[in-house]
């Protein structure tokens, strides 16, 4: 396609119908979606339901191993999937500014297509609109999400208890040290990819298999690992005592922290959990993870106990003992 | 509460937190969203499932008869009202702008709060994200909602028939001038003012009463009624028409319409829905309507026919008859 985006696309008319059917409803096959209903109309579900949304602002839009349309949809599946529940819908909202190439909104709708498909997770509903140039920052994406959960599930973040064990499902950091090593433009290996991935896969087989042992699930996704971990002290009032030296991460993003000094204990991850579990299925658990494409570098890195209430505490590659606190006074604009 | 959004509202940190519990939390009281997980867990619900999404970028964010919060709440309760419907669950997705200051941010989400109390339809699930100045107007809001159709509900836009009755809910365009005219900032009647307004109510009543004679209900919002009749005859190949002279207006709106020269068929309007209904129910379904806050205005404008199919035809109010084809090519951008 050529051309650029006009405010006319976003007025309801004529344009808006042209951009959908040409473009969005070329990618995205979702029949309820082609009804262009104002909302879609979805069977019964049993089972409680899971909502949840995000907005997606990340630059650049496109960065090795994704792009906004990618995050977008993986991004809300994981928020749905953090609870336990199997994600089922998701709508999308677009906010486009007057001008953006309709070759690289295609290429974002493409993206988003291919996310979904292979998540399994369908676009039903959608809307789209247009600003005046120098009114946005070329696309924004909101996506929500429902899902049900099994009546035999119950994570979520205060069930977190003494004894339990945290594990991590892959390498840390690795989005996050994309995203600014591209906006910085810095030459960096080819290795340094976003880890942008669905973890409905991981914990559905985790929850299929033992779920009664999976107590928390949380996705430490801005903020990293430090700050999601303190969330989780602050609301169970437990310790999170994690040890460096077991936390995976490649070397290259290792070595890309230390050139810009940056922690990776708060760089954002797009594809990796945080689960907390009864210590007693501990392998079990580790062996499942590992055996799942998006949990095959998982690793316990600590446990949950009762010596600092409330609080993170870290063994350092040195042996030393540091306290993590939540990210504070350091921006990382638009990271996702 | 004094100063202005900074980047670092947006990290995921320290300064996400506070934003959220001093300003978003305070009014919004849903002991779901309090939780403060990645999502919300709801209970299960029997009946279909209705899901729709809109963003919202209004310009002006304040209004005469409402602002960009109150807009945001009653537009996604009125997507799914138009599916037959009843709202449950709203999710609330803010992008901000850096320097955006604290004290609108707080009109807006007091706007929110007092539109969701209303509407009984709570904020369960939520999403705050930060770009640098510059890179996006103030305030952008994508509201998504999930609603429950009762089972002897069938509301869509193809089940239009020929000799049904076309109802509108209220006056035309009072939306769409009204932005238009405080954008321009042009002196005009105070009598001006938005029709916002969450519609649910009234399709409560009339699908409780009557759910077999409702056939179709559509809000005319971007591209006004003009358009929104013209997706429907192309829908169902059928014949919307028209009487201008039965179509309510406001005399202000009229006088400011002819004054820009503007047409009202074309013009948003964010409280207002069409009914297409069996012609034998007409009286019933107009007096139910009319006995409702939001449908007291409601008028009878035109049927259903098999004459000119998928088009809309309009009896002038000199008697000639015109052909109303959907906006084209008229950038009205930003009114919702």
């Amino acid at each position: 396609m050529n051309g650029n985006i006009l405010l006319d696309h976003g007025s309801g008319g004529l344009a808006s119908q042209d951009l959908i059917g040409s473009l969005f409803l070329k990618y995205l096959k979702d029949p309820i979606l082609h009804e262009l209903e104002d909302a879609a109309l979805l069977k019964p579900e049993k089972g409680r339901l899971v909502f949840s949304t995000d907005s997606y602002v990340v630059d650049p839009l496109q960065f090795p191993g994704g792009d906004i349309g990618e995050l977008a949809i993986n991004g809300t599946i994981n928020d749905l999937a953090m609870r336990g529940a199997n994600p089922l819908y998701l709508s999308l909202g677009v906010i486009l500014e007057e001008g953006f190439p309709f070759s690289q909104l295609e290429e974002i709708v493409k993206s988003i297509a291919d996310a979904s498909k292979y998540a399994g997770v369908p676009v039903v509903t959608g809307d789209t609109k247009v600003v005046p140039k120098g009114k946005a920052d070329k696309i924004f994406i909101n996506t929500s999400g429902i899902g049900v959960v099994e009546d035999n599930v119950e994570v979520k973040t205060s069930r977190a208890q003494p004894g339990d064990i945290i594990i991590i499902s892959g390498t840390l950091a690795d989005h996050g040290i994309t995203i600014l090593t591209n906006r910085e433009g810095l030459q960096v290996s080819g290795k340094i990819q976003s880890d942008t991935a669905p973890l409905h896969f991981l914990v559905k087989r985790l929850l299929d298999e033992m779920p009664d042992a999976i107590h928390t699930m949380r996705d430490p996704t801005r903020g990293g690992l430090g700050t999601t971990l303190c969330e989780i002290a602050k609301v169970t009032n437990l310790c999170m005592d994690i040890s460096e030296k077991e936390i995976p991460m490649h070397g290259e993003v290792r070595a890309a922290c230390e050139l810009m000094g940056l922690d990776p204990l708060y760089l954002a991850n797009e594809g990796k959990c945080i689960v907390i579990a009864a210590p007693d299925q501990a392998e079990i658990i580790l062996q499942t993870m590992r055996s799942i494409q998006e949990g095959r570098e998982s690793a316990i890195i600590g446990k949950v106990t009762e010596k600092y209430p409330g609080k993170v505490v870290m063994t350092t590659m040195s042996g030393g003992r540091r306290l993590v606190v939540p990210l504070s006074g350091e921006p990382l604009p638009r990271i996702c």
